[in-house]
């Protein structure tokens, strides 16, 4: 039996998610913020969009210099990530308050997190506006990885440790990716050989 | 150090969702995919988007019926799942092959997945065009629990058991959910003390 629960709030629905956004100020000073909306939404060119209100530092930054980069924390940088999310770039430098490190893209105008494993190049492609929200599609450049990751070139998720966003009872809370369930485009093959379709 | 590995896969970036999205086509016959390109884009009004590729069947059922729905499977249904990805609707009944039941939205022209623990009912909001693929972006009307995974009227994680999606060694894989790693909006909040900011 299913149970309206209206949408509020809308992080309930699945794992968010958890992305740092490096972007340059029009001074040239990095800025990173911490989101949850935002997903894959291209192969070719490959793109990736993530959603910031006008009222973010980021929007402007984003606005200004048309590009931004995407630094997926491990989980051990769960402190962190959750206190660039917290505070705003306007009052306060985040990079010096967490002693992280802002690494200069060579690709586009912004800045990543050098200590985060996983990073995304992204030159601004289209900005769509929403609602609240404005959502900055970014075409993807380049990925870059640290090499203590990479298993014959390939980043494995069981040392990459990604954070996923969600609620939690009264709160939110990172959790960690879990163990395997299943092989996919293959475990289904069962019921393709079964069903004949 | 890190070492570029280009953009292809972009699936490696980050543990992507898994939706299942439900349509009619233009007979009403129920249709279901599995992708993992999305993620919420808006909180006012609550959206989220999904890229989908013109060639697919799904692709024609929202821009003529203009809803949609997406089911979240927990893992027990990782296999249906992966079968729903695998397979056209244009050649087979994906229902009827794994015994899953559509149920029709009463808030939107879509079905979902009845088996499945959480929905969401999204109304078209806007189209975009980005390349490869399209993104449609729903507005969410409601989001639809089933009560065994409800205490205190709360969906709770460690009930839903939602998939993840990501590459992994030589294959893409499912994953299950984590255990929990902090507090978001709240372990960061120690960064903030000491920073004064």
């Amino acid at each position: 039996m299913k149970k309206s629960i209206g949408t509020k709030p809308i992080e309930y629905a699945y794992p968010l998610p958890v992305f740092v956004v490096g972007t340059y100020d029009s001074e040239g000073k990095p800025n990173v913020m911490t989101l949850g909306y935002g997903g894959i939404c291209c192969s070719a060119p490959p793109c990736v969009a993530i959603a910031v209100s006008k009222a973010r530092y980021t929007y402007r930054n984003i606005a200004e210099r048309k590009a931004f980069t995407i630094s997926i924390p491990s989980e051990k940088y769960a402190k962190e990530a959750d206190y660039i999310g917290i505070v705003s770039g306007k009052r306060v430098d985040k990079f010096a308050a967490t002693g992280l490190t802002p690494a200069k893209s060579d690709l586009v105008d912004a800045p990543y997190v050098d200590e985060f494993p996983f990073i995304l190049e992204c030159q601004l492609f289209r900005s769509v506006e929403i609602g609240s929200y404005t959502q900055f599609i970014g075409e993807i450049k380049d990925m870059k990885v640290d090499e203590d990751v990479l298993t014959n070139d390939r980043p494995l998720i069981e040392k990459v440790k990604p954070l996923i966003f969600s609620m939690d009872r009264n709160t939110a809370s990172y959790y960690r990716v879990g163990t395997n369930v299943a092989i996919a485009f293959s475990v289904g093959k069962e019921i393709e050989k079964k069903s004949g379709g």
